[in-house]
Order: C-alpha cells, then structure tokens, then sequence
C-alpha cells in the first residue's frame, strides 16, 4: 500500500506501451503504477514516477521489484515462468500466476490444454525433426504454419512451410494446419481473483505480414450467435486456466465457427479501442482485476469503434509533431495514442481511434489518421 | 523539445489535480508533462516522471524551470503576474500570457475589463474603506458579496456582508451587488496562439458552501438561444482577452439572461466531465491550445453527464481502498478520478463521472458515488 495516498500499489514487469498505458489508468484510480522497466527510454519509463531498471529474466531484480507491491504483473510474456513460481512461492501476490501464465507463454502447453479442454483448435504436433514435420504436413496439406514453442510474437516466431523447406534451427517448435479463415476476431475478458469475469465486445482485427494494423469493434456482421459462443469460450477458458487479468483470445473465424489461434494475459493491441470505445478500458480493467476490485461496465460507447496502429514509417519526411498538426487540423475527432518511441520503419509507435455510427466511415478515418503519422501525407 | 521522441516539452507551474490530469492527456500525446510541484506529496509529482520542485512565486526556480520547455503553463492563478512578464521578456512562452492571465487573478482588473467590453457583469464597486461599502449597499441592496481582489478560490476570499457588518481586513476588496440568481452555469472555451477557438458546451454547476459539487452537461432546459449566448459570451472574452489555452467562464443564469461571475484560465473543475462526456478532454484540449495544435472535437460523448466531486468527509469509517470495492461493486459504470490526496474533511480529493441517456439517473448515480467515497456508506 501507498501509505501517502492509502491506496495499492501495483508493480508491472516490462516498460512498454502497456504498461504506459496502463499508468494513465492507475492514475485515475488515485495509484501511480511502479515499472520495472529495461531502459529510461522506454514508454513508460518516459511517463511514470515510480520506475525501476532490470532484466525482467533476473529473479533478484524481480524479488527486489516486488518489495511493497500489493501485486505484480506484466506488461509481456517474458518474464520466466519458473521465476514468477519462485515471487509466489515467497508469497508475492502475483497475477496472472504461473499455472496460468505458462499457456501465454509456451504454444504447446496452450494447444495441449485447449486440446484437452476441448476448446476448437487447429490440428497441431509438436516438431522436432524434419521428418515430423513431413509427416504433418502430408496429413493436414501443405503449407503448414511452424511457430516457436517460446517468444514469439507481431509475426516474428511464426513460418509458413512449403513441401521439402528446411526446419527453423534453434527453437522448439509445433507445427499447425493453415486454417482456411473467413477473418480474424479477437475477444477479450478480465477475470479476478474472487472469479468474476467481464467480456468484452468481440472484435475483427486485420492483420498486415503478421502485425495487427486495424481493429474493428464490434466486429462488423457478426451473427450474435458466433459473437455469444466466442465470448463464453473465452469465459471458459480464462476459468478453466485461473487467469487473473485481462485474457485476449486471438480467434479464426472459419465455415462452421471458431478456433483458437493465441492467447495473451494482459492488456492487448486487440482491446486498445477500449480507452475511449468501451465505459471501462482494458487497462483500468486489468487493474481492477489483479487487484481484486469489482469489474466496470464494458459496455460499448458507441455504435462503431475502430483503432488503426501507426507504424514507423519510412524514413525522412516531415517530423511527427508536424504530422501531429496536419491530422489534428484534417480530423478534430481522431484520438491519439503515441507511445514516446522512435520512428523505425515498422515498429508500433501509437495507435488512433475514431468512433462514431458507421463503420465504413471510422474505418477510413482511422486508417487515414493512422496513415498521415507514419508517412506524414 | 523532447529528444528521445520529437515531441514538444509543455511545462506546468503547480503540481495539483489539474496536472495530475493533464499528464494523463500528456501521454497520449506522446508527452510527459514537466511539473513544478512544492512538495513530493503533490498529486502530479506522486505520479509523473519529469517533476522540479519550487516555490512558484520564485522567479528563479521558474526560470530554471522554464528551461527546456516549449511551452509553460500553469495548473493555477497564483503565479505573481510579473514573474510572467519577466519570463515571457527573456523569451519563455508562456500561455496564458500576463496580459491575460492578469484577469484571471485579479477580480478588479477583470471587472473593469468585463465592464469595458460590455460583458454583462454585476454592479460592482472597489471598496477600500467601512464607507465605500456602505454607500455601494445602500445603492444596490443588502446584503453585498465583498470578495478578495487576488488568492480566494473555493469559497475563500468571499463573503457575504450585511449591513454593518465589518470590513475583512488585511486584503484589497471589490463588492458586488448580490445577484437573484435561478442557477450557475459554466462555459469553456479553448484558445489558440493562432486563434482558433473550440467552444464546449455549457454545462450547470451546483455549488455548496461555495464549493463546486456537481456539474450538469448539458445544463438540463438551457433554451439554446441562452447556450449559444454563452459560447459567444466565452469565446468574445477569449478573443478580446488573448486568453491561450482553456478559458472557464463562470456564469449567473438570472431574469432575461447571463451574468458573468468569475474567470480561470486553465483546465477547470467545471469541465472535469470532459474526460469521458466529451470528445477532446479539457486536459488534452488545454495541451493543444497552448502548444498551437489544431483544436480536438468539443461533441458530448452522450446525451447526458453527470461529475460529483468528492470531498474529503468525516474522519474514520472504512478505507478508501474499501470504499472503491463498494462503489464498484454498486455501479460499475461510474467513472472514479482520484488525486492522491489524504482524505481531509472539505477537501476535493476525486470526481466522479457517469454517462447516460437521462440526467436525474446519471446525477443521481454520480451522487450516489461520491456519497461512497467520502462517506463509506
């Protein structure tokens, strides 16, 4: 506990753009968020007041961090599982725990359990040699997706394979059918140590060479029957796994229903339309969650939501506080959403969210707005 | 500038609630708003990473303070006029500039200048002597308002004198004639160095013992010719003033029209509402104005809004912390802003906001919300 305000303190392992986000919302709920983050330059090293420095892989500079957090938690999947065993087994109170955090950590231990769950996935097998992977591929057709087992993630970790293409080296791998998908969706339900879960709208995001770039909520013409059956999968799957926090289930749509692509336990790209979208963002959400508090409204605020990610663009042009200007000037409705990081070509440098009654029109403006501050035309 | 992000560097002299929620709308911004707080107990300094601290009445920790910003602003009035000048004379901007800021702190001069362009203002006279402010209340009527020239807010530096009472003592006065006031109103207006202006609408605020309690947005059966005369009111005074950043115009509604009360040139408790009720927050808005960025869209977000501050209430009873449990747990839609303050009694220690279809249910839920905070019950 903050003894100067009597309220929680809440640690977040990893200083990038969630947990920047996240400090916004701690914030309101009268709490400075406590990061332990690698480098001052990080987002949210850039922002918050109460920042640590250390390797989120050392177990000292972890037991360190937690020192007068009422609980810990992530702003990525990084953090070795073994060492979030050894903060609880000290008695740190720390959430998502580890039985739950190894399934956003570890494919196979996900496609394991969701299999077991009888969760609808893709056919999988685990990989370790190319002979595994020709058998696989010659039961459920070619190409066939490789992913790394471990650290993985905005496309990196992940291979199409073609008949007779040499095995990634150096990683354990599974392999998975290429589901022919219709789109992808996303959902995502916070869940609190009491039990108590909160689902969100479901959502369509569009994916660009492996990198989510637009995020559509609600997601449009979805039959609420497809919609109710992916909220209570994800219901069921953030119960049966005891996550605490924010749980996105990435999700194909496909002739016929669902499958389970990734999880992530923790605030999202999927739910970033959430901070002006929903009553409740994901990040006070989350918030609420691993604190135990009960779960705000996650009511939609308008008819249509969509959030485009701003990558780095290429570079030279115009600079960003003048491309700022332009898209302030050109959409005085558009919100902005920068994370402090410089611009290289391809990186997540923010996100913008424009609301209103039809989708095709946020849609556009967002792409737009999303456009004029990577590219500055 | 901000090397490690391009981005502007905006400073803020003081380090209360208003800073506390412009960093937030600093962030998004890809920002982190530098604050000149007093104490490290100041609800900005307990949660932004760039604070200096200072007294802000001293015109070298300002200078020093100025030092790497693009722009200063301020989360108050009580920044002596003159240090303005001296920083804007040796090359500081500074929004809002003296020449502004000056009727923001000074009810005489604000007064005279009101009564000049022929804003509608009360009788008012200054009083310097037991006589001056018999002659004014024989003229106008008993009982007068004898309000401070410079430093009253929240219900200090007003009083209300009857016949014969005495003079407060120690401090320039004016004295207004008491106004048959049906209600308060609100309006704010954001400037820009260009001088762009965006008008946001005119909300009702409900005082008790002179302190802000509830603000209303809409203000519930405001004709709309009496709105629009508001906005134009606010935004002529902004022009005519060269106000830079957001304007607040407290307003009597009386018999056949407006009256225009007080002044703030800053981000205001009457537009707290903004951070979920209206497109562009105050905060965002205030960062905007002052940094010469196009205006933000100034639309409500619903039909109806309702913010109650919540005060410091008696001492004991159960934690804040607790209080949070049970207000979410009773309303999960109600938006809670707490400022890190201990809870003194009288004190503004938080708002709470709620969204909705129909006034008397969101006032009524919003009510309901601080009654918990400040009271536990």
């Amino acid at each position: 506990m903050d003894t100067r305000t009597g309220l929680p303190v809440v640690g977040m392992v990893g200083g990038g753009q969630l947990a920047r986000m996240t400090h916004q919302a701690a914030i309101a709920l009268g709490q400075s968020l406590r990061v332990l983050a690698a480098s001052p330059d990080d987002g949210a090293a850039l922002v918050a007041a109460d920042v640590q420095y250390g390797d989120h892989s050392d177990l000292a500079a972890l037991r360190t961090f937690a020192k007068g957090c009422d609980v810990v938690t992530f702003d990525h999947e990084h953090v070795p599982t073994e060492a979030v065993r050894e903060l609880v087994s000290s008695g740190v109170s720390v959430y998502p725990g580890p039985d739950a955090l190894v399934f956003a950590q570890d494919k196979r231990a996900m496609r394991q359990r969701l299999s077991a769950l009888g969760a609808p996935v893709p056919r999988w097998r685990p990989i370790s040699s190319a002979e595994d992977l020709r058998a696989f591929g010659d039961e459920v057709g070619w190409p066939v997706v490789a992913k790394a087992v471990r650290g993985g993630y905005d496309g990196r970790g992940v291979w199409m394979l073609a008949q007779g293409d040499p095995l990634p080296s150096g990683v354990e791998l599974i392999a998975e059918e290429r589901v022919a998908l219709r789109r992808e969706l996303a959902v995502q339900v916070a869940r609190s140590p009491f039990g108590q879960v909160a689902a969100y709208p479901v959502v369509e995001t569009v994916q660009r060479e492996g990198i989510c770039v637009e995020v559509l909520a609600p997601a449009p013409d979805l039959p609420s029957t497809l919609a109710v059956a992916a909220q209570q999968l994800a219901i069921d799957i953030a119960t049966a796994l005891d996550v605490v926090g924010m749980l996105a289930v990435e999700l194909f749509e496909v002739d016929g229903g669902l499958v389970v692509n990734e999880l992530a336990m923790r605030p999202h790209n999927s739910g970033h339309w959430t901070i002006e979208g929903a009553r409740t963002s994901q990040f006070e959400q989350h918030l609420r969650a691993v604190l135990d508090y009960p779960m705000g409204e996650t009511a939609l605020t308008a008819p249509a939501v969509a959030m485009a990610n701003v990558l780095g663009g290429p570079p030279g042009g115009i600079a960003l506080d003048e491309r700022l200007h332009h898209l302030f000037a050109a959409d005085p409705g558009a919100k902005v959403h920068l994370y402090g990081k410089q611009l290289r070509p391809g990186r997540k440098v923010g996100h913008v969210t424009v609301l209103g009654d039809d989708m095709e029109a946020v849609r556009a403006r967002a792409a737009r707005a999303a456009r004029w501050l990577q590219e500055g035309r």
